[in-house]
């Protein structure tokens, strides 16, 4: 017997016949001898509906509010799975976030998890019940309600993993797995039968949005090994753990990126401390900076270069024109561009690899704008529209074809 | 400085519009220098909407998963409510039944309240908040959600007011007060100033569907002073509480409840016990019998006449007709039927009241079928079709004209 958590995005509970097909999925692990944990976000839409509510009203409102506004949306989602579960003749309960014992810090609207008290989740697997779980939620040390943000739901379905010490968890969603490349975009794009964790955070990070980041570190940390599977197609997935077999491929995908942002900063003064006055500016209103270049200019002057999210493009360059220490310097923010990036373990000891992804590009003419490697992946920025050139051509270069 | 409770129901939440409306009623009453706690309902048809997706995926769904469901609804409105107050520039916090409190027994979807661990209300309150509390809803001893059925909302009001010990609590509903007779169907009907919580118990139960039955009875128990008034047009409106002035009215109200059907047992024999018989069988299955009249028919039987609510109606003839004791005797069921009744606290010390009333009736040739009189009741049962002009008759007789 093991104990495996199931997770479901909302659109895999958008409607009453999804909601029993969720249903049917959950009662055939447990009729296969499993205990199960399921965890659910809100159904499809509602999250944005209440949001659209709460706009009408408040555009300002606080985030306690928020929050206790939104946790009703899993509220409803797992009572109604649960009565699916209980309508195909199995014991089933249902618990919100704080039922189940999720113990949060108090930044309402992206909420940390403290802790998981697992007392009444193991009562009620005891009880043989089927657990349906709130995901995205928790509640804080005053007893307030509060959410954990963007792909809460992945994290808390991780977290009662570790909790629990569960055999596996896996995560439902519309994609049959973790592919090596887009595969509405690339044909060739191939499903993997297992990924590290470090290669799913690299994908997670660089625009593959199959796993929220948050929960792949968690399941790092707890040493949790995940499955990425269909809801629609419950074949075998993606196994997510901390060593996987490479399967011939020197690398695990091909992923793009377009929110990204390029700032040159050119005709700065080669003064000490200029790099640090920039980056630290930014940090100060939260920029993250991907990507930094930095060479040499005209003059005794040098240009720095960086990426941030395109969001803050205008904001950076705002915040960096008002600094009296940059005055001289030509500050250009260009959104046009994109990431294209390779991850794989393997690579390190394969000194090749860039060698093999700048050729790949060269042979299609697309110009590579900056440079920036891990031990774990490549990436380049690109002007936008050789994106999905790019893509096809990095990735005709390493993944074999079937 | 008082503290009042103040309660509303769906429909006074039903959009953002209104939603605002009460925020505004609420801090005007904030402004005059009370503390507030505000009680709502789930907006407009959510209740419904829950139900009905419920419906469609197990209509047999248990009653605690039910309840998880449908307590989602009070937690919308109550966090719309407080960030539209939270707009008008007011310090204000939504609590959830549980957060506020309440602890109720375990009959999911008809919970009653144990009691009100007030703490939660009072900081709040102390740091000057206005508190806005979801109605209808509280929790057990298990920490699962319960509901407290049907007028839940005006339950959960009076008891915040009884735990708080508050200086009034105003029900705000689609009329204006309580009226001697359906406004809507009685010309001359007039609101009243003052009633008493017995008079108001008679009314709620015989048909006038402004306040529910148990919150009444909750606030005779602990003094609670109601206000029954209207969220479109709050001027003052029918005072609620122990001894009410009489403003020269014999009686308080007329009301008509067409749930209502007659059953007949006809030609029982007359042996001890037979009423015993009939009635227990009929409690058994949790059938309420409001009139009984027992009058003697031929060859030494008797015939007994009672009746029940609509649905109740064919439920028990079916039970009396399996009942070895009654094979000999005839039993029908007439539907057709509705219940007049005056209710007014006066009226024991006029002995004329009820003749006034079967003159009334007399006069505009209305056939009495049953009657059934309390210390503060005269209740007729007649045709449905002659409700209406008995209400009338039955008002103009006893209801000063202006």
């Amino acid at each position: 017997m093991s104990l495996i958590v199931q997770k479901f995005g909302g659109s895999s509970v958008a409607n009453a016949e999804r909601v029993m097909n969720v249903a049917r999925i959950v009662t055939d692990t447990y009729k296969a001898g499993n205990e199960v944990v399921v965890v659910v976000s809100a159904q499809g839409d509602t999250t944005d509906d209440l949001i659209a509510k709460a706009q009408e009203i408040n555009p300002k409102a606080k985030n306690r509010e928020m929050d206790q506004l939104l946790a009703a949306g899993e509220q409803i989602s797992i009572s109604l799975l649960a009565m699916a579960i209980e309508s195909l003749g199995f014991p089933v309960i249902s618990l919100l976030g704080w039922q189940a014992g999720f113990n949060t810090n108090s930044v309402y609207g992206s909420a940390r998890i403290k802790n998981i008290k697992p007392n009444r989740l193991q009562a009620e697997l005891a009880r043989h019940n089927i657990v349906v779980v709130a995901g995205f939620q928790g509640i804080n040390r005053y007893d307030d309600l509060t959410t954990l943000g963007r792909g809460g739901s992945d994290t808390s379905a991780v977290a009662i993993a570790a909790a629990l010490h569960a055999d596996k968890c896996q995560i439902f969603t519309d994609v049959e797995g973790v592919y090596t490349a887009d595969p509405r975009k690339v044909e060739n794009a191939r499903k993997l039968k297992e990924i590290t964790y470090d290669e799913m955070l690299e994908l997670a990070t660089l625009g593959a949005q199959v796993l929220n980041n948050r929960s792949v570190e968690m399941a790092k940390k707890y040493s949790v090994e995940l499955e990425v599977l269909s809801s629609l197609n419950p074949i075998p997935g993606t196994i997510v753990k901390e060593v996987a077999k490479m399967e011939k491929m020197l690398i695990r995908g091909v992923t793009k990126d377009k929110d990204v942002a390029l700032v040159s900063v050119l005709g700065v003064k080669d003064n000490p401390g200029v790099a640090f006055n920039i980056f630290s500016k930014l940090s100060q209103k939260n920029i993250n900076v991907d990507i930094i270049l930095q060479s040499f200019g005209r003059d005794n002057t040098k240009d720095i270069v960086f990426t941030v999210s395109k969001d803050n493009g205008p904001v950076a360059v705002k915040l960096l024109e008002e600094s009296s220490h940059l005055q001289e310097a030509k500050i250009v923010c260009d959104t046009n561009v994109a990431k294209v990036s390779i991850v794989g373990a393997g690579m390190e000891s394969h000194p090749g690899t860039a060698t093999k992804m700048f050729e790949a590009l060269y042979e299609r003419d697309i110009n590579i704008k900056m440079i920036s490697t891990s031990e774990i992946k490549i990436s380049v920025i690109i002007d936008a529209e050789d994106a999905d050139r790019a893509v096809s051509a990095v990735h005709n270069a390493f993944i074999p074809n079937d």
